[in-house]
């Protein structure tokens, strides 16, 4: 339909009609569903009608193409209007095929492959029934005590910006209408929901706006440009109010500075909660901090729909404002093709066949595989092939290494590191104990644990933290494993064998306490479902790791937040003189993390050398030209991520110490080089100044290159 | 001398001996001190000519009379116009007579007696020839990391203002001219200081404006409300911006704003450290950016004295900026009687007399008594009077109680709580030993600590930090005394023997190891010169404690930051359903501190009753009285700080749950009720809206009246 038909349609709406488009209730409301004795409850408590239910705009979290469809068809018998519902849901790492957790996704800095994983979730959920996923989340993180820094690409604006263009790439695809096993795309949480306070839940964000354009805003613009249909409002404060009800960020920044006119969704309740937050004494203020902002579907709670009547007839809402909101929900589902085809993808047969099916698993494996992080190694790794082998700790033998959001996903359908080892070890070779359980150690475990690895060649330590433990609503004040895994790695340690560790977990951690005791550490992340067989393939040496962090990790929870590009500070620590006082520093820690951003190993080994600029001065308008050779000094064919930062020496605003300017994989047999090559130009040097204007200054600007922030070879030029 | 014969002296004064008026040297670049050799030294590293120095306007670091009176001598025989040298110096919490550390000073929740304190520091101070004083420092902190929070009053806002007050009445009086023993303050750290990111010093610093206006600013216009002479920049940056370059900060806010006229000072270098935060290429874009900003006196850098001649010469720079700064420098001088008498309160013979007095130590100790925070007590405070006790700790006989920026102050003038209260107590009634270091134990130490204390009624331990572990670059990530103490702690603890913990410190620690294993804590802070007797009159019962936290103690360095004054965000935590997960909480630690805001117990119970509030309603210009009935129900004289808070319940920006607006203290005998009565305004009722105006929003606000922020009673009225 064009807009002129959509506006046609909402003419012969009610007004009830046209507000409950803007709700969105779960499945258990309509009928279709399994639903007996639920409907009736869920409805009376939240004071919302039968009428209202049945001319609601859009559906959560219900998927499978059977329910979907008796969903669908029940309600278009009853609808008026004949409006279709729109379906959506959490599709956030995977649909039943699980993809590592996207910090993982962004750790293999391959955006290809992030696109893929996003394709072909959105393809299992289509056929599921599914027409919107709630991703990607793009939320930068600098603190890992946060539960849901597992959903995040890391801590760096530049390449959160690329993967969330990826993830919306593959979710949505060229043309919805066209494609139905694509899904419309969701960013969120709009905005800064990544930053709350002491790295709680919900907590409190507090930054400048300009900092928020800087750092936190790019990555939703990003999918914005990309074309993504949705954004959802976040849970936290913005500078002391809601997203939710957040006139300068909805409307000022949203809507009017980047033109964004599709659909804006609150997340959970959150209309609602801004009477918790101290925000609105109401539902009825709530309602009306939201619909002023833009808000266009309440999700979860019936604030529109019991008062926006009221708040119209008063005269404080304009009618034109539901009329907008109603228009880009129908607009959406008219390019989801919905009133052409309700049940879109939706099909039984289909779902059966691509579901879970063999090229979505050889996918996820893939993606495992690129993601692990080789973070320490003194050549215990890869094993070697006549090793007896003996795997200890409570993830040898356990299959919850999916993560948290799992979607439909089945920890049943993921087969365990310990399964995966076996298949790839002589008969014989491998022996296993649990050693302990996730938090608590019995001596039993211990011992049992210590008999099977004494007479190993080698220990692989399988740790980590159980996937409830990140996660929404999963934020830790400690960041360490828990103390029964720290003290079995002591224990180990006494039988003098070598020690390899894998550690499956959703946050950067700290890692003292495995990291020195060990020779080797692999950060598996939760790699999902295929995520056993490729780090089984890792530690034999199938696959060569090729991951790099994409957050810092820090040396404690007392140094948060840590993060690579922060500033120099007017009084930088010389690391030549660290017994200096009146330095930046601590006087019990290095300010440094104990593994710095884009840090990762391989098998082999690379060097840098000939780092050539193409010019000393840029003018604007001009671009340069940065290259360097890379070789492979190593014994394995390997994937190297060769990293371009700079550093805007001196700047009106003052610039972080590095900043991720682009990065470029060479493929490298050994002894082979490379070179990487990369073109800065002048748009790449802007920032926000103090008045919030985006520009560049003229001077010096260092440039660095390397296989990390921190180990990088060095030249600079001059912005004229 | 009236505005035009300073303006006329100007006039006579050559360029750069106006530019000159702006350096701030120590002492050491002068004739009169012994500074043989040293001159030539410095002078040549810097870049500076002996003309500079001898028309350099201010002097840093120095005092004594004779030395001041030497060196301003020198000085005047050989500067061109008669133009006297300003004595500066960081005046803290005494001179020679060392009073609890500003933090401690807070606890007492005793304003007079803080002014008192101030009074006396600039009595020392100026008989012993210094002008002006680096104090108050009034930054408002949140972060127990950071090594300077021992120089704040705490983390509120309301209560910092009232000291920031205080203290410059105490240092200044009121006509600095006729009263020489007052000095000149000098208000920091302008602006922000107390937010380093990481608790780190001199880190940055991120906020909005609105956040900066509403809690940071504050108390440094408290202090300029009260005349303060004096502003000092802050070393990090304000949103990008450091504070000593700052143009909105300094021109915008402070002159403009708040008209203050006074002198501006960098902070030591801060003009240069431009540089190394990369807010300036070189020394003159430096100079160019702190002389725009409105900076009047450079800090231990030559930026302005070897630039600004060119700078104006070029036309960058105005040199009416340079006359305006000099005119402000003078003026100053002016104020403090320097043309008139350049020598001042300067005196050696009432220097011997008045520094370091009986009363003036006495008024240390009844700071110190009145400063010390009982944290805990099972009924084992005070001791009695037969106990057999054994004082255990690295603080039993240590007289490291003065904490950091101790000017003058001298350890050995200090009486460790070792001997103060062996004067206390009867003949062989106390034992003593060390047990370990502040961060070692052998295992002699540990068997004499045990042998010494087997035998005795309590144990007494005597804990802490030393003084190098805060103050300025002390920052730490780990905020709990070191492990040798705590494992003294669990060794004594296996006597059986009631324990009582005094821990001497400088910032809220994470006291878990301490406070579960003891039967009674008392914060002793760095208590100053009388500490050891007045913490020794608290153990004993001659004084009852009356302290209350000015910072909330947080359960670990993981929760920072916890402050009392948090917002209650979307998705509260119900204390009765912890376990619910999608709230705000950690899954790993309680939201709340240890020990809240407001806390500190007493030798006496005090219970509330009978709360009421003098109307419902209450209309602009309108104000309600709040009153509490509050009785001594214990067995002893007790004083109770009786607080005050509100909660707007609903408002454009969210307000915290919890908002401090008075207290009031009542002393009480046992039985003796008290009514304690506040008004309430709706002026007091106003904040920081999103458009930065300053006003209050009509609706429900709650009240609170208790003995802390947590332990209230409450009540209601509504704003219309």
């Amino acid at each position: 339909m064009d807009i002129q038909q959509l506006k046609g349609l909402i003419e012969q709406m009610t007004l009830d009609e046209k507000i409950a488009q803007l709700l969105q209730l779960t499945a258990h409301f309509h009928e279709g569903t399994d639903n007996e004795g639920q409907v009736t409850g869920p409805m009376e408590e939240m004071g919302i009608t039968e009428s209202m239910v049945r001319a609601s705009g859009s559906v959560l979290g219900l998927s499978g193409a059977q329910a979907v469809i008796d969903v669908q068809n029940a309600y278009l018998q009853k609808n008026r209007l004949g409006i279709p519902l729109m379906f959506m849901a959490d599709v956030v790492h995977g649909f039943k095929t699980i993809f590592p957790i996207p910090l993982a996704i962004g750790c293999s800095w391959d955006t290809d492959l992030a696109e893929k994983s996003a394709e072909i979730a959105a393809k299992e959920s289509a056929v599921s029934g599914i027409h919107v996923t709630f991703a990607p989340m793009v939320d930068l993180v600098r603190d890992p005590r946060w539960g849901r820094v597992m959903e995040t690409t890391g801590e760096d604006p530049y390449l959160n910006s690329l993967f969330a263009k990826a993830f919306v790439r593959g979710y949505q695809g060229d043309r919805l209408k066209e494609n139905p096993d694509r899904l419309a795309a969701c960013v969120k949480h709009f905005a800064a929901y990544g930053a709350p306070e002491g790295g709680r839940d919900y907590n409190t964000v507090n930054m400048s706006e300009r900092q928020l354009r800087e750092y936190y805003l790019p990555a939703y613009k990003a999918a914005l440009d990309e074309g993504c249909e949705m954004v959802m409002t976040s849970f936290n404060t913005v500078d002391g109010i809601p997203a939710t009800g957040n006139e300068k960020l909805m409307r000022g920044i949203l809507r009017d500075e980047w033109n964004f006119d599709g659909v804006l969704i609150s997340d959970w309740a959150s209309i609602r909660e801004m009477i918790a937050h101290g925000a609105a004494e109401d539902d009825r203020e709530a309602a009306y901090r939201a619909i002023r902002a833009g808000v266009d579907i309440e999700m979860m709670t019936p604030c529109y729909v019991r008062h926006l009547p009221e708040l119209i007839e008063s005269g404080r809402v304009d009618e034109a404002l539901i009329d907008e909101a109603v228009l880009r929900i129908l607009r959406l589902k008219d390019k989801l093709g919905l009133f052409e085809n309700p049940l879109r993808a939706a099909d039984p047969d289909r779902e059966r066949e691509v579901v879970f099916c063999a090229e979505h698993r050889q996918a996820a494996y893939e993606l495992a595989a690129k993601s692990s992080v080789l973070l320490k190694n003194n050549g215990v790794l890869p094993l070697r092939a006549d090793a007896n082998v003996a795997l200890i700790g409570p993830f040898a033998q356990s299959n919850d290494i999916l993560g948290w959001w799992s979607c439909v996903g089945s920890k049943e359908d993921a087969a365990s590191l310990g399964l995966s080892l076996k298949e790839r070890l002589a008969e014989g070779k491998l022996r296993s104990a649990e050693g302990c359980g996730i938090d608590s150690m019995t001596q039993e475990q211990l011992n049992e644990a210590l008999e099977t690895a004494q007479n190993a060649d080698i220990i692989v330590l399988a740790l980590g933290e159980e996937s409830a433990m990140s996660g929404e609503g999963g934020s830790r004040t400690n960041i360490r494993l828990p103390e029964a895994q720290l003290e079995l790695v002591k224990q180990l340690k006494t039988l003098g064998r070598p020690l390899a560790a894998v550690i499956f977990n959703g946050r950067p951690l700290d890692l003292h306490g495995i990291f020195e005791e060990t020779d080797a550490v692999l950060e598996a992340w939760f790699p999902g479902s295929e995520g056993g067989a490729a780090i089984a393939d890792i530690l034999v040496g199938r696959v060569n790791p090729s991951a790099r962090l994409t957050m810092s990790f820090p040396q404690s929870a007392g140094q948060i937040p840590v993060y690579y590009n922060h500033f120099n500070t007017g009084r930088p620590m010389d690391p030549q003189k660290t017994e200096e006082r009146y330095v930046s520093k601590y006087i019990d820690s290095p300010n440094e993390p104990l593994l710095p951003f884009g840090f990762g190993l391989s098998y082999t080994t690379f060097e840098y050398s000939d780092l050539k600029i193409s010019g000393h001065e840029m003018k604007a308008g001009e671009s340069l030209t940065v290259q360097v050779k890379v070789t492979n000094t190593g014994e394995r064919d390997g994937v190297e991520t060769v990293q371009l930062y700079i550093r805007d020496v001196a700047a009106e605003v003052v610039r972080p110490l590095r900043e991720l300017k682009g990065f470029e994989k060479l493929a490298l047999a050994p002894g082979e080089s490379g070179i990487a090559s990369f073109t800065l130009t002048e748009e790449q040097l802007r920032y926000h100044h103090s008045d919030l204007s985006f520009t560049s200054d003229p001077g010096t600007f260092q440039v660095f290159v390397g296989s990390n922030c921190r180990d990088t070879l060095s030249g600079s030029f001059k912005l004229i």
